[in-house]
This record gives structure tokens, sequence and C-alpha cells, in this order.
């Protein structure tokens, strides 16, 4: 029995920033120094980022990576750093004809140098993730590495969800411990998944497991740390932060070694005797449901804004549900002096939404400027008259007018440099309701992957931290159903049938098995599956749901694929894909 | 020797279409057993279209095509049919956790049966490939198939570029032909690396190959045909037309059976002695650059136009080169008669150029309306100062009338059921100065993957095929070159530094080394690599160079990696994101 003093750190998750991410890694370095850390675990691609998609083709990216990863080395110590980054292999063929190169790896770091390499050896290509496109897998899966007193088994984020894999091969090489950098994209059913994983891989190997998660918005996904450790009977040890930086050290009683192999790699030989044990460090909190999505947001678009070189956001606020939670996800992730909300009334619309635009704007302390579209409206449809014949009729209007507003929208982002915000909603988007270049004009979509429902929960967890957004809002039937004709189901009923089939992929068979109306089911997918086309030209958005639009959920848009459709259950209100 | 009769059907290439592929199929079958064929070779997934893309996860469609293939198969009579289908094969995990199921296979149909099935070997996940996303790569490479006094090898487009992969397999355990179905995109160098290919296939395995390829526009994929056959020699016996659909029956001379082995599957054992020899068919001759780019764009626009439910295309007519090139394409690939162009002048559009639109309408037979901006822009205007401070600047006004064209072309789409065509090319959206949501508004941008130059060679093609483009379009400045201060390089520099970034991925250094001036070469490669945001909103256009935009070229929009940034080198004119 033996004591192995680990320090991890979930680092912010940056992709290209060799710089930044070099100075974060060197002050953790230093830091864990300090503790009398025997080693220090970092995340997956720590040194680029992650997902570094096409970038990893990039030579000179490669080449910049590996000089960063050798300044790092020189600035290692007597704690062995375990770094991730991507490291140049010997060409390799595997599912196809292209040789790859470059594999993402795991470097050690000790004394001043490279003391070897860990290669991941799956590579996730499902869902999100793209990693069979550009990477060489390892060919290596049971190395394991003495460092001090402890032979350790490294491996990275996927090689640990097999269930016979690379930690099983290192614990039969001997492992006393694994240690695993991640890049886990958060989504809310996620957190959950990641402890029984974790506990399992300890439990089956019997030994500790470090599982060491990123922190940081990228484009459409959102890492959440809450890195873990876990005893060899799978109880939880220490459990990071959610949607925070961290760093944490702790004193891990390993069993003893498990068996003397030759072929074990060494970092180092020494044994630290003397220090004094540290006390165990308490778990942090988890966040339940819409605080952890509102969390996912507010970082995700605080990170897309200020990586982007924007400090401040502007976005349409009419007081509906969908802009009046953008607004305040805005105002905490970049700062109410931050944001400006403009006002877009045009003939019709609702003096209370307005009243309720204008009062959020207020609780949250955000900047609110009206500009009435009237003057616009009239010329516009005066000029369209001679082509189609007679004005502009409902659908049509109703786009155009919300085209107006967002090309007001951009023009204001344009002269002022700050970030435009679109407004639109999952469910809109799944039916196709929303209005390309319309509501869904912008940068960045903070609410793209969130069904309206959820939108009124994430609300009323906000108000609990402050009154913010007006009851009204709460409680006003959505403009979008009111005085119309519209054959959809409520938004309880059409959000868990896009979430049964978007989400988990069930068939038509499946959710009419759970209680729905085969009318109802029928249109709302076809409605999901005709919607394709527009889903295209949307801003990115945060993925917090098991299965967002965008690179998790790739359709073709040309599609003569329709098995919902029939005339007899086609729902009022489906949208043409230009809508 | 024998004589094995080979027909060959470049078929539609239409996703999604059981209903429509199966009737193909059926006709391509008939025909086939009228010409006394002994094998009939269609395409790569001839029976689902390609790719699928996440389709091939639906368990509905996967149901379905299964049945489909049953009742072709039951279809089958004396000629063996190889038919490109998706099939189900036990569980398999390979470069990651998760197990696929589905596999591409090349079904063989003979007597009312499926006789057999091959399951692709080798998953393409390059480029514009995702193969090893959603299939289970195949088992037994090596299979061989004998169909009447012949041993056939079937492998499956990919499977055939390795040099060393199922084609080599099948040859050893010999077979005396390799059939092998394709779905393989065009770009402008593809039709002579196939050739090479098939014939480098056929010299190495001392065998003849049959490659069929399919035919059609499929979101920012054109499939091209030319399918080849070639003898064991590497000479071409047999080249298809490209871009239209065809079949093609020829009597193949193959060698002497290579080898008994048990291991042949048997497709059946009948020889057929008694036909009369057919004559050699003629091979289609081959198109040269431009006019193999131009029937590319007009294929594609035709097919995205009809395979989305439109007869019709409008779109925004300036009478500059892109504009005029669009509409050109759209009135030969839907017929003048159903192209509707918007002339939308403000004050300042040059008179030369409205006369240009005028007459380039006149010339095609399309139609044409004039919509005067100038009612809608002063208003705007005036809204926004108080917000902006004063009028919109230069670029922001010149964005903000791009975007109120973008909005009225898609009201008149909206109203009268047009498919709006974007109108950019693919030098403007590589620096970033193409108007998101102005001329890049619009459910297809057929231009999105040619350079600014080639559409000079392209309006030239097309004006020998009858007087069109006017030569003032051909010979003016650019309207974005004129009377401003930009300090990019021309047009024929700017393209050749884009191509060798983008398609062949050279690095700063090898750019420089090709003769440009390094200052000039940072400044455009920091733009290109600073559009990316804009890039991702952007409609599917269809992909001619050997790197598109898109699915072809993923990287991160949110990127620190800039490398070429360097004030010094900073081009005037460059974009905003949201520009």
């Amino acid at each position: 029995m033996s004591v192995l003093r680990v320090a991890g750190a979930q680092l912010e998750n940056a992709v290209g920033d060799l710089d930044g991410n070099s100075r974060r890694i060197l002050d953790a370095m230093a830091w864990a120094e300090e503790q009398e850390a025997d080693v220090l675990v970092l995340p997956e691609l720590a040194l680029t980022g992650y997902p570094l998609e096409d970038l990893a083709l990039r030579l000179e990216f490669v080449e910049a990576t590996r000089e960063a990863l050798e300044r790092l080395a020189r600035a290692s110590g007597s704690t062995t750093t375990v770094v991730g980054t991507i490291d140049v292999v010997a060409p390799r063929r595997s599912w196809d004809t292209l040789p790859r190169n470059v594999a993402i790896g795991a470097a050690l770091l000790s004394d001043g140098e490279v003391r070897g390499v860990y290669h991941k050896i799956l590579l996730p290509t499902y869902e999100v993730f793209d990693e069979a496109r550009n990477f060489a897998p390892g060919d290596s899966p049971g190395l394991v590495w003495r460092i001090g007193a402890t032979v350790a088994g490294v491996s990275v984020c996927e090689d640990m969800w097999s269930g016979d894999g690379p930690p099983e091969a290192q614990a039969a090489n001997g492992a006393q411990v694994l240690l695993v950098p991640n890049a886990s994209p958060f989504h809310r059913e996620k957190p959950r998944g990641r402890w029984e994983l974790a506990a399992s891989v300890a439990r089956r190997n019997g030994v500790p497991v470090v599982y060491v998660n990123c922190v940081g918005g990228q484009d459409e996904l959102v890492f959440d740390g809450g890195s873990l450790v876990v005893d060899a009977a799978g109880e939880v040890l220490y459990r990071a932060r959610q949607f925070e930086t961290e760093r944490f050290c702790l004193d891990l009683v390993t069993g003893p070694p498990r068996r003397v192999d030759e072929r074990v790699r060494t970092v180092h030989t020494r044994v630290r005797e003397d220090r004094a044990p540290l006390p165990p460090p308490r778990p942090a909190p988890t966040a339940d449901g819409a605080e952890q999505v509102w969390r996912a947001l507010v970082l995700a678009t605080r990170d897309f804004a200020r990586r982007n070189g924007a400090t401040a956001a502007v976005l349409g606020l009419s007081g509906g549900i969908d802009s009046s939670v953008t607004a305040a996800v805005a105002a905490e992730a970049l700062g109410p002096e931050n944001v400006l909300a403009l006002s877009m009334p045009a003939p019709g619309t609702a003096a209370e939404d307005l009243a309720a635009a204008r009062r959020l704007a207020e609780n949250l302390g955000i900047g609110f400027e009206t500009i009435a579209m009237d003057a616009v409206m009239g010329p516009l449809g005066g000029l369209l008259a001679p082509i189609i014949e007679g004005r502009p009729t409902g659908g049509t209007r109703q786009d155009l007018l919300a085209r107006m507003r967002g090309a007001v929208l951009l023009a204001v982002s344009d002269e002022l440099g700050h970030l435009a915000l679109a407004t639109g909603n999952k469910t809109e988007l799944s039916i196709g309701s929303a209005t390309l270049y319309g509501d869904m004009a912008g940068a960045f979509a903070p609410l793209k992957d969130c069904p309206k429902t959820l939108l009124y929960r994430l609300a009323r967890y906000r108000n609990t931290l402050g009154s913010a957004i007006q009851e009204s809002t709460l409680t006003r039937t959505p403009s979008a159903l009111r005085g119309e004709e519209i054959a959809l189901p409520p938004y309880e009923e059409l959000d868990e049938i896009v979430e049964r089939y978007v989400e988990r992929a069930e068939g038509l068979d499946d959710i009419v098995a759970a209680g729905f109306d085969p009318v109802v089911v029928r249109g709302v997918l076809q409605l999901i599956d005709d919607a394709e086309p527009k889903r295209r030209q949307t801003p990115p958005g945060v993925k917090i749901t098991a299965r967002a639009f965008g690179k998790d959920r790739r359709m073709p848009i040309t599609n003569a694929w329709r098995p919902f459709a029939d005339e007899s259950t086609e729902l009022a209100g489906a949208a043409e894909w230009s809508r």
C-alpha cells in the first residue's frame, strides 16, 4: 500500500490557443510542485484545445504544438505532468485509405523532459465527435508507467468507455491507478453517466480512477468540468465543481504493486516519504437540472463572445419568453452593462409585450432602445406589391418583419462591434417555425438546443436569483400561438415528441405507443424532417440535450424519405423552408 | 478465356427515394435481361442514395430498405444484378466504443433471390466523407462469386483505392473480373484520377475492372457518372458520359479461371453460349475544364431545385459576373421560363450594370423585374440613427442594402414558391467579403465553390453556346473593387493563394516560396481564417474544386490560432464576421 499524491487541474478549453494554454498549464505545474504532488493530470488536448476539427491537419499547427510541448517539458520538475496534446506518429491507414500521422496523446513530462507519450486508441466518431476523420489510433493500449512508487495507467476519454479497453489492459499489466484526461462535453444527462462510468471502471479493475475534464464553451459544445476521483470500490473521493476551472490535490491510497512487469516504462523512480498527509478534500455539490443548464448557457455565451473578440452583445427583445431568457443569459454572461436590447415594435405588437421587455431590461440593468419598424414595413410592402400581386400575405409579412429586425440587429452589431445574439429555441428549430435570417439572425444562438418548455423552467430558476423575467412573460400564450389556427399540440406534448424523435431516436411506432395521437405524431415528425434545410443556415448554439441539431445530428437536406407524409395528417402552421 | 456480358447503369443518385430508385433499378434490370447480360452493375447505395448521413441510423429506413431489396430480388432473373444497398450485420465495435450494425453492401440478386451480399471494408472518413460515423466495416474482403462461367470479385468504391485491399484479395482468390459500384462525387480534377486508379487496379491484378458511378446533385455534392470499363492491361474499353444517366453493355473477355477455390460463393452456374457477340461500344468523349464545371453546376442546381419541390427559381441580378453566371446556370437548369431575376437598384447603382442585367435577362429569356430599393433605405437609415449615432457608415450601409435585397428575394420566394438562389462565389466566401443574409441569402448557392476567376471562364464558355453574358460584365472592374482603397491583390493572384491554402493545404512558407509577396499572403490567409464564422451560415452550394468549404473543410469557429496575424500585414477590406 502506498500513497500517490494526485493533483488535477480542470483547465479552460481554448482551441488553438497554444500560448494561453501553455501559460495556464505552466501555472498549474508550478502549483502542483508546491503541493508536492507526484502527478498532475490535465484534460485531453489541454495544450491545443478540443475539438480541433481540421486544425489538426494544419502542419504549422502540429509543429507549433510540438514546440510548445517541449517548452512545457523543460519546465517540468519532480511532479510528473500528464498533459493532453497531439503527437506525430508513423503514418497509419486504418478504416480507409488515407494515412494519418497525428495521434491524440497524453504526454508524461518529468525532470525537464518528455518521458513518454500514450496515444489514444479509441477515437469516437459519432454524435458530435469526428476523431476518426483526423487522427491515427494508438497501438499500445496496455502501456503502464512507473512514477516513483506507483505503476500508473494512462488512457484518454473514449478509451475508458469500452468495458474491455486500455484501462483493462493497463490494470492487467500492473497499473495501481488509472489517470484519464478527458474532453467530455456537457449535456443535461451527462454528469451522472460520467460518475457511473468512472465507478464501474474502478470496480472492474480494482484500482482508483482519476478523471479530469476541461471547462469552457467551444462553438456548439460546452465542457463542464466536474472532474472525479473514485477509489477502487467506485466511491467518490472527490468531485470538482461544474462550469468553473479548478485545481485539486489529494492523497490517493493505492494497493500494492499488482505485478512486476518488465515492460513498464519508467518516468522516474524517486519515492517521497517526507510529506505530511493532506486532509481529504470535500467534493463540490452537484447542481440540479435547470441550474445546470443555466450555467451551461451562461458559460457557453461568455466564452463564445470573448473568444471571438466581443465584450458586449446586442439582441432583439420582444418581451416573449425566448428573447427574455436570452437577455438574462447575456446579462449574466457579459455583465448587464455590456448588453443592449432592441425593442422593435411593429403595428400589431402587443403593448403588454413591450412593457414586459422594458421592465425586464430595467430589472437586468441592460441597455434598452426602441426602433419602431412601421416606417420600413410600409414602403417595403409597396415595393413588393407589383411582383407578388398584392401586399405580402400573413406568413410572408411576418417573415419579412422578422428579417427587417434581423437586419437592424446586425447593422447595430456591425457599427458597435457587439455580438449579435439570435433568440430562437429548439422547438421552433425542430418544426421549422423560426425565421431564417430573422429571429435566427446572429452570431450565436444561446437557446438553440433548449426546448420551449425548458425555457420556462430556466426563467423561473433565474428569477430565484433575483427578480428579472416578468410573470406576464411566463403566463401569457406565446405570440406564435395567438390568434391563428394552429393545429400543433401544446408545447408540453410537442417537446416530448421532439425529445423522443430527435434526442432518443425513437420511431413513429415507439412514440405512438407512448400514448400520443398518431395524427399529431406523424404531422410533427414530418415537420421536423421538412425543416432540415432551414437548420443548416442557423448560427451555432450550445448543445445542452442528449442530441442537438448541428454536428450532433447530420441529416441530408435533399431527402426523399417521407415516411410520415400523409395529407390527412398535415398540420396547419407548417413552415416552408425559407420562413 | 470466356466472355462475360456486363451491363452497367449509372443511375440517378436520389437520397431516401426508395420508391423511385427501385423503379429505376427495375427498369435497368429488365433492360439488362433484354441484353442477355450476365451481370448488371449499379452504383454504390443505388437503392438508398448516397450519402445517407444520419438517415442510415433511422431504423424505419433500414427496415424499409430491406423490404425494397427483397422486392428487387424477387424481380431478378437470369442476369445477376449487383445493387448497392445498406445491410444489417452483427453489431461490431471498431475504432470507438459504439457498435454499428449497418454495413454498406453490394447485394447479388439472381433468380428471384438475394444470393449474397458483399460488405464494404474501407469506409472513407475524410474530406466530404463520414462513413466511419454510421457504418460497420465488412470483414470478408476476399469474397469471390461464381456467376456462370466467371468468377467475379465485388467491392465498393474506397475498397479499390488501397493498393492492397479487397480487389487484391479477390484477385488472389481467383477473381477474373472486378465489379465495383461507386458513389464518387465530382471535382474538377477527379475524372482523370478515377481513370488512373481503375487502370492501375486492373494492371496490378491482371483482370478487367468495371467501375460504375452514379449521377446527380445531392446537397453539396454532384455525382458525374463517367463510369469506366478497363481491360486487364488498364486500357479503356468503355467510358460513359458525364453528368447524364446512361446504360451500357459490353462483352468482356476474361482470362481463364485463375484458381479453383472451394470458398467461392456460387450465384449460379448456368453458362450461356448462344448469344451473338456485341459490337464494342464507343467511349463517350470527355469534356474540358470549364465545360465540365458548367455541367456540374447546372446538374447540381437542377437536382437541388426539383428534389426540394421547386420548379422555378428567383435571384437578384445586378449585372455583375456573379449574378450573371448564376442566372445563366439557373436558366439552363430549370428552363428560362422558370427563372425570375430581380434588379434591385439603389442610389449609386451604375446604369451600365442595370443595363447589362436587363440585356442578359433578355438574352436568356428569363423573367425580369425591377424593385428600386431607395424607398426602404432612407427610412431604415433614419431608424438606426439614434442608436448608431449618425447614419450607417460605408460597410454597414452596404451590408444593410445587401440584406434588404436578401429579404426582398426571400419574400418573393416565399410568395411564389420559387427557390431563392444566392449568388456569392468562393473567393468572397474565402476572404469574408460576401454579406451574410445578403448576397449569401437563399436556399442554394450554385457558385459557392467557384473562384472568381473561374466565373469569367464559365461565362465565356456559356457564351460559346449562344450570346448571353454581356461583354461589359466580363471586362468591367467588379463593383467590390471600384472606388475603394482595397489592398487585396488582383483576383488572379488572390485565387491562386486561396487555391494553394484551401484546396492544396499549403502553408505560408510553401505559398511564399511559390513567389508571392509574404505581406499579401499573410494578410489573405488571416482573412480566410477569420471568415470561418460567416461560412457556417451560408446556404449549401456544389463542390467543384478539390476542397470546398462546408463538410469538406471543417474548421472551428472559435479558434485562437492566428499564425498569420500581424498588424503590419492587415489588409484593408477585411470583413467583420457579420458583414
